[in-house]
């Protein structure tokens, strides 16, 4: 089987970070990309300043870029990837979701829309339900599902392992490399030598993000998660992974044992972009792992690592990292996409 | 007035950042450098590789390192600095204060000694008081002060000033600068494009040494303050100054705003090498302050710099940074050593 | 004597160091700062996004900006410093030369024109002279003045010293700072763990402008230096300082100590912003030297480090650093600005 | 066919760059791991502290770690690789020598010795037949092939297709990655924001180790090219792979176009590891590559990348790179086993 497939804002960090990831799916056939008018008629090659460690593929590079509207992408594609600017986004989804396309967006507008599903497929893949409600509540023939921000999702598969144990408040402290800003968000200046302790929205982003994720979808409503989520970000030299401090207070009092295993144990999903192992845990005997140099490849990018678990006097504190521009981006879109063709919604 | 102070491992990192300190004091001379076996007879110069970025003081390259051991050093010298590894601080400040030394030490062995004062002076200058205690029971003529770590002292400030609210709990995480580690602490393979989510034992010196800064000495006995304190440490590309984020948990519900007039009232001492203003503090406006090399420098690298304060739930979360190997080590030990004087222990 | 001056783009990265270094001097006195016309009417504190290391000045930051017009600076302004974009100043600085002001300017610009002396105080202060030609052939009351690129400036003084033993031909390699590029010219994702082999025009300015500077002035006409020059510039991660390494020809065959001492006597001139010792020469003990972290403030960020010196079969190589942004720019165009009024043309 | 080989100072980084390029080589079988006394009898897993961004192959990881000694290896293995520090390998390989293994050796001792092959498989293959010399005057049953320094390796493929237009002269600048001074070589402490213009002994390893890599064998004795080599070295904040800045003097005068021409058709060698094309030449459209980071995996780290070509009056300039520890190191001495074997020394 082949799903057509289309990107908006093809020709921007994370737009390059989908046509490298799409390269060889075995599903997804790429089948227009779109940027703005400047850019229409213009070859990809001619499009894109590329930037990816990997050539351009060479059948895109000769694809012609079409403006983002609806009328310039063809009919036969069925599933768009969306990585715009949050503006631009919220201008731009809903005349391609009146046309009945689907969108799997990386973008942040709406993310917390009570009928938008917010996915990650290996944790709550059942929120997928709310497309009906969508449907219902908008008249739309599309689909909208949205993929949450890097250092939301870097964090949410270990916090629904701990929620066996009754996941109770979460403190959390980000250590975020420089491309989750684009590849001009922060300059050289700003952060050789320093450390920034502030990113715009981001903070809000975990804390609202992450308990729709963990929330429960009866299949007419979405509840929030009761779990308190309270983040501080900071911006670091690092290029490409997250890592982040993870204070959790739980209802139960599991050891540090019981709490590597259920992270361990914590299911993946059946998807060819899933890890075989969604987290890898590190144990006691490597307290320095994970590091984003070092662990940042982890299942090419799509893995969660953890690491450090200890006990404290109210719960568990420990590490956790992922790709933030794969896991955490594009790779988490595509991952939306795999999961709405197996779930029969394309 | 002036105190005649000798150096105990004058020729490591934290000793040449003594030296830079003390040249121009205007109380304390310098008048012994100690250093091993292998380098008594030397001349300053010639025994340390100095790294510091001003060059030595004249006279002081000239001074001749005499052995770690209470009979190289003259009688008349009045206090000792120490910022020996911890097992050789062991070992070598007894005898010295058998000898009838006063040491104000920064290494971290016996920091948690019930006789021995942990003090900041601006914070829990009553605690020199256990000196009477400490002659009482180990029999010294001399005394022994320590300093606290440079990751407590950066936090314990800006804690002490939240105190009036109540702090019944602190997660903390840090990002800390590659110097706390020595000159040769941290290759650059481990750290470029990286962060080290682990620095071995650094977590427990938080944890424990916090508690005692911010307990209460009834002239006899010291209390440890009652508050859970949990720390997760990260090393990252940084050169000087530790940045850590709070979230600090209340029983009293101050708005942000008082927060901030907290830190900022938070009184500093009348001693040479306080700051007017012990924290500086950023409000709403700058919420990307402090950052370590723009602000590591507050008040000659004496100061605390916090910003970033917003309420949670359960308390408020801010960010807090010193310069470490100034505030947060040597330093450290010369604001003890003009605390002594001043309170008339030398 | 004071001496009443401008700033011409004063809210830029260069414009704000000359406020900086401007702060405290004891004869020029800051009286305009101008800036584009969106910025005219505000304080400087409100037009001016600050990253210099020390705060505003206090008056400076309540200081009106006016547009960069003749007609809005005023008329009791002696001397203008000028920082703008190359652009910018083709177009700007005309108008003001023909008002009658003089201009030491940092621009491009002009640089290599026929009438307008590019000058080091210390190494070609004759080259003023040019401004009666200049005068008599463009019909200005006023003056301009130039000074060189900051990866010219580091090595001329040295090229300056070896002239005397006949420089035919120099190879140079830089390693620059990304401060060279302003605020925003480098992203972090270009230079982290990278080196950029290429900074567009640098190489050439680096080629023409040292045989200006180290040309002969006849009173009349200005001959180029007849050495050959050739560079390759690189970027690479470091925040302040050029580092260059130096291969010169030479028709004498000088040893390696006379060389050494030929740049340590190379006379530096009698201003307030000029070193005591215009060239730092470190021997053979510390072939390591000169480095940008530790060198680059030397003389207060107005000298010229150099080091590494060695002979080769057709002449010597070494190393030489200067700060970019001090020496290499708001520095090097106030240093001509106290020339200017010490030869009397203010 | 299959060689059974093994690696001399195995668990070292070199060492451990052995291990992850002969997993899965078509032809090498790894059959002998040795180290220090103090690791004999350990696994690998537990003798080395892995530190390559791959993990341990799982057979490597049990075989058990004997000393470099002759009589430890076994007498099967036909072919011995080592990265030992120099003057360990100075005491160690002739040993092995008498004992008739043929080693292909990283290690700096030697190089320039007149009947030890210093070969570059693509550049210089011919120079093999020194072993024939080397078997008479040592009485060695085994044979001794040593690669070149990794500045050195960056650079002599490009200066040997510049020869072709009459080679006099070079000067050349690096910039040289940290990974070059070994895992703890170069410490944190020394190059975040800075760059050290001094590696010892490494500017004469280029200066002699290029010309006799260019130089001629006639059958019996080697005649060292007579270009005249002229190199700085530098040291700065990147991870891996080596930027040469190289001025070329030459008798021709050829056109850039001419130059490019000649490093793209420069012959790469008919061996497993060779690339398919040696040299990647970037042209004027891209004059900011090569780039470390972009570039060092070219040909998995065994290319040669060059760019910015330009004429100069007396020949031309351009910058090349290359992976320093994969075609700079391991990677060289697994190509020239590839050699021995090919050309039937093995």
């Amino acid at each position: 089987m082949t799903v057509r497939v289309g990107i908006l804002g093809a020709t921007g960090a994370v737009g390059q970070r989908f046509i490298q990831l799409l390269d060889d799916h075995p599903t997804f056939e790429l089948a227009a990309v779109t940027a703005s008018e400047a850019s229409a008629g213009k070859t990809y090659r001619e499009a894109a300043k590329w930037r990816v460690d990997t050539p351009i593929p060479d059948d895109v590079a000769e694809m012609e870029v079409v403006e983002t509207d609806p009328s310039a992408v063809p009919d036969d594609v069925d599933l768009l990837f969306s990585s715009l600017p949050s503006d631009v986004a919220a201008a731009v989804e809903p005349p391609f979701l009146e046309a009945g396309y689907v969108v799997s967006s990386n973008s942040s507008n709406d993310r917390m829309a009570e009928d938008v599903p917010l996915t990650i497929p290996e944790i709550n893949p059942d929120h997928l339900g709310l497309i009906d409600v969508q449907r219902d509540e908008r008249g739309w023939d599309g689909a909208l599902v949205k993929n949450p921000n890097c250092s939301t999702i870097t964090m949410v598969p270990t916090l629904a392992a701990l929620d066996r144990f009754g996941l109770e408040r979460a403190h959390i402290a980000t250590l975020q490399a420089v491309s989750g800003a684009g590849y001009s968000g922060v300059t050289s200046m700003e952060i050789i030598d320093n450390a920034i302790p502030h990113i715009g929205g981001e903070e809000e982003k975990m804390e609202t993000e992450s308990r729709k994720l963990l929330g429960s979808f009866d299949g007419a409503e979405l509840s929030l998660h009761g779990a308190d989520v309270s983040a501080s970000c900071n911006r670091i030299p690092t290029l490409d992974g997250h890592l982040e401090n993870v204070f959790a207070e739980l209802s139960e009092d599991p050891s540090a044992e019981a709490v590597r295993e259920a992270m361990h144990d914590q299911p993946s999903a059946d998807l060819h972009s899933s890890p075989d192992q969604l987290i890898k845990v590190f144990d006691d005997s490597e307290p320095e792992r994970p590091q984003p140099r070092l662990d940042r490849t982890y299942a090419n990018g799509m893995g969660i690592v953890a690491g450090g678990v200890q006990t404290t006097t109210d719960g568990v504190k420990y590490n956790c990292l992922a790709h933030n521009t794969i896991r955490g981006a594009a790779g988490a879109s595509i991952l939306n996409g795999e999961l709405l063709v197996e779930d029969g919604w394309i």
